[in-house]
């Protein structure tokens, strides 16, 4: 057998501006775009990092209604840093009930939930 | 800044069960799993696969009821013949409006939409 994964697709109202908030919220960069669709990735090629998932986002018309059942989970060096420089690129602060927990629930500009997790620990 | 993608979280009602569909599917690693979470990853550890992404499955009894907006695209050598092993491990062919595609439209024990691509052309 053999299968790989090759994009994690993402239904988007608009694909262009979508990857342009998850390249800058992640530092990935925008491999392809076009009126349709739009390909980010954590490295310029495949062959830089093999393994590496890529996302396709991937124009939808349809509308969102409820949350979603896939999200990022994503790891600062410092919550409150990131969680400001994300709501300065267009993500808001969401409730999903989560009521008090270490992470801070948000949404991107089309309103896919994510998280930001605490603070990772200080090493060294 | 510094933000890494941590994880993709997938809501389960049964995340070790789906946990093995998924790790079958890939032949990725089931890295933890518990009653509530399970996590599997395309290495046994990050330092391996530098960008992989891990892919948690947390429980979460609410039902699925849309067609979900965040999908995998999995490129197969052989679209029939992993269309037929995935089928084996418990997905099924699915409609989602798709009509006449390349692709093949299923779903995950839980109901998760996914696509498998056209196999890949041959290369020699």
């Amino acid at each position: 057998m053999t299968l790989h994964l090759n994009t994690l697709s993402v239904d988007s109202r608009d694909p262009a501006a979508l990857a342009g908030f998850w390249s800058q919220a992640l530092d990935w960069f925008v491999l392809m775009q076009s009126d349709d669709q739009a390909l980010i990735a954590p490295a310029q090629s495949r062959e830089e990092l093999p393994g590496a998932v890529a996302v396709l986002f991937l124009r939808n018309e349809e509308p969102k209604t409820d949350k979603n059942r896939w999200h990022f989970d994503l790891a600062p060096d410092d919550q409150d840093h990131e969680v400001a420089r994300l709501e300065g690129l267009g993500a808001r602060r969401t409730d999903v009930g989560q009521h008090d927990v270490t992470w801070v629930v948000m949404a991107d500009p089309e309103g896919n939930e994510f998280c930001v997790l605490h603070s990772l620990p200080a090493t060294g």
